[in-house]
């Protein structure tokens, strides 16, 4: 890591640039009646071209990375209406889109709870060798007690789950760094294929896994895939400030980001890094249309059949009661001035916010005020305006984007949003290199990280 | 499995034609110098677009499949000066072989010693949806104590091994199955997504492992993958009897092949199957070339320097002293007169005919006399009588091809090998259709195989 610390930091607000990822989930998008939209492939749950499609369309956007989570869980309990949430496999999407794409960054959700260590490091270099140093792994512990029982299991500890995921991660990149740089030397008139002396066993064993390796892949352009991690736990900043470059996280206001940005950075500190190797990326689910009444219309043919239901949960977090059956109506200002927001929902207060602006109860659920992360339901502005104060206020370096259906939503992100966010001096409107490394501004890594090998 | 059963078989011989698969690994060919050879990418081993091109090489022959062996052992020791043998990684090879050709099957080895089945399960039925019906799965137990190294464990014992490998099955197969043939709907009119009745939890547990399920995949053009075996032990002769359709396989005589393929067919017997259920498909090696001596000659090329160590070999093979500094020179009438071919290694008789032909010592060598497989060192009508002596005494169903180097050798196969089988109606001048079902005449594939819900 000397090499990480060696950098040059640009200090924060100084022509620094956000990043922008995208969210490739089941292929049709991430609010639920996405499937059935008009002009939306009813088959791209199962299609491969489809995804290959929508990352391309991020790739013309620029975006650094798609994001690809995972956790083979139930199938969900509505499937007679809706499609399962993931990819049929991760890395066989990813894989593909390798394949079809040429600069944007591949990041996959990999379980460290549910992987045999070699298994995994094998499949995620050989996505970094194939795209040519693009990948990166989303080093993440299972909790589902569904998942587990996929497995046969039941879900560890928590202490157990992130033992274990400490050694996975540190096992893995000790197996990527098993090749030196340059011993791949393949010179056909010397006769050499390898440099013997730079392939070496990692002979790792842990209280969980071992490893006696090394592994047979040879470094990728940018040496060895990046990590990610996603949640937020003090046991995830524990790891993500020990291994990741990048996490990936559900924030909904300014000063939540900012508190978990900096207990990030702390953590990072904590393991004698600098803080800015690790980029801190909450999500943003979008709506975009010419103007919010447009955008509002959009929102409610795709999940206005779920509002009467959703009319209950905005009576919880509002603490006032709302008659579900008046959704053409406002809230009434009197009833409004009782509300009590919730103190165990952060989207609270922005839903009383959206209600007084006297949108109809209608609108206020199409404005997506409960939902897994913010969302703007809008013109594209809207979307810059929120993604630049987040930035500028220290909240966040980038963000995973979420669009509602991803056929036209990933399109309306990158002809509406992207362009201002460029005009601001905000995003960069080139790939400043061809590695998933050189997106981020991390330096390449070979060989073994000695975090890894002093243990 | 009433569904294969009530299939009507052609009798062997009337009209029946033979499978072809080709075996692809490193990249750069099964004989050792094959990455020196002229017109050989050095980058082979990790080139995704070679391997491509080498499967589309295939599939222009009309080969039924490609087989990609697997076992992440030791990294060889010869690293100095050869490539690792297998693939940097079989899944992501074939998601991108899967992605650029039509028509050819697609088989992997997968360890079900060191694999969480329902990670296996994902991503071989990923596969064959992303192939539009092509995958099939080589499900073997893995043997090495090197592998086991890289996973931090021990080989387990044989009955350990394949009494999970049967568990590991049977759960996989049912994992495919969990979804009926027609349970994904996706009707955009009704908002019907998927028939709820018909995707079903499996919910097995054995000794060595158990899942809920279901998967969330539904089916392929093919409903599931299909079951290969690798192997020959009555171990294998068991598990292949009772799950494969195809087995591969390592046989030097016609005698042996023929012993071997009877034995997998009375095992499938054992299980209530139709034998012709199981092709028996063991391996051929070829160096082709427009004569003879073209052929030996490329031969030396590639593996010459190797040829004093080998007659060491030779020696012990035929019981005669053999003098290693003599490569030019034929074995005298009398030293071969004295041979006493050994006992314990198959290959023996072959050899002492090659010697007795009277070729040079150097010659004996290169006609690949010492190899894993029955190797063919000459025109292509060579390989065509051996695979229709062979095909015609019931030693095999077809022939899994290991070109010596992959770069001109497959097309060498395809342009001098293929038009003869064809002209002599022994190999199909056409695809009977897009699946590995189809090509190897097994039925579609759906719901649960009574074979597995008879918990
Ligand atoms: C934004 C975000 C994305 C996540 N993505 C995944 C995922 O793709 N797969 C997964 O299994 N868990 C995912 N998680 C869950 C976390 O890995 C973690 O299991 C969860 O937050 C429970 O926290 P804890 O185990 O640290 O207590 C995600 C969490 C967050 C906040
Ligand atoms: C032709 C052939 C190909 C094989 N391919 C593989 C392979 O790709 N990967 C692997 O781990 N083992 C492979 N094996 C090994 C068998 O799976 C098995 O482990 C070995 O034959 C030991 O036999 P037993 O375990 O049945 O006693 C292969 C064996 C044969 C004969």
């Amino acid at each position: 890591m000397d090499s990480l610390r060696e950098r040059t930091h640009l200090p924060f607000g100084s022509g620094k640039q956000m990043l922008i990822g995208l969210h490739l989930g089941n292929g049709y998008g991430s609010q639920p009646g996405a499937w059935r939209m008009p002009g939306v492939d009813p088959e791209s749950y199962t299609s491969f071209d489809v995804r290959v499609k929508q990352a391309q369309a991020a790739e013309r956007g620029k975006f650094q990375f798609i994001f690809l989570p995972d956790g083979p869980g139930a199938v969900i309990t509505d499937i007679e209406s809706e499609s399962p949430a993931f990819n049929l496999d991760v890395m066989m999407t990813l894989a593909a889109v390798a394949r079809e794409t040429q600069y944007i960054g591949l990041v996959a959700t990999g379980s460290t709870t549910f992987n045999e260590p070699f298994n995994l490091a094998r499949q995620f270099k050989a996505l970094d060798v194939m795209s040519h140093g693009r990948a990166g792994w989303n080093a993440i512990t299972s909790s589902g007690d569904d998942v587990a029982a996929n497995y046969g299991r039941k879900i560890p500890s928590s202490e157990d789950r992130y033992g274990r995921a400490h050694e996975v991660v540190q096992l893995i990149q000790a197996l990527w760094g098993s090749w030196g740089k340059d011993a791949w030397v393949h010179n056909q008139q010397t006769g050499q294929f390898a440099k013997k002396e730079q392939i070496l066993p990692i002979s790792l064993q842990g209280k969980y896994v071992g490893s006696r390796g090394p592994l047979y892949i040879p470094p990728s352009e940018q040496g060895q895939p990046i990590i990610f991690h996603a949640g937020g736990s003090p046991n995830a900043h524990e790891l993500a400030g020990r291994f990741a470059n990048a996490v990936i996280d559900a924030a909904f206001t300014i000063e939540d980001a900012r508190a978990q940005r900096n207990a990030f950075r702390e953590a990072a500190k904590r393991y004698g890094r600098n803080p800015d190797e690790i980029k801190y990326i909450p999500g943003l689910m979008t709506t975009i249309a010419k103007d919010r009444r447009a955008a509002l219309d959009r929102r409610i043919q795709l999940t206005g059949h779920s509002f009467r239901q959703r009319a209950g949960y905005l009576q919880q977090m509002l603490g006032i009661p709302i008659d579900a059956a008046r959704l053409d109506e406002p809230i009434s200002k009197e009833l409004l001035q009782d509300a009590r927001p919730s103190r165990y929902d952060p989207r609270a207060p922005h839903a009383l916010k959206i209600a007084k602006e006297g949108w109809s109860l209608r609108d206020i659920l199409a404005h997506g005020v409960i939902d897994y992360h913010p969302v703007i339901v809008g013109p594209g502005i809207e979307a810059a305006d929120h993604m630049q104060a987040w930035f500028e206020a220290g909240a966040a370096d980038g963000f995973w984007i979420s669009p509602d259906v991803n056929s036209d939503g990933i399109d309306a992100f990158v002809d509406e949003v992207v362009p201002i966010l460029q005009e601001r001096g905000l995003f960069h409107k080139e790939y400043e290199g061809k590695t998933l490394r050189q997106h981020l501004g991390a330096p390449d890594q070979y060989g073994i990280d000695p975090r890894v090998s002093n243990k």
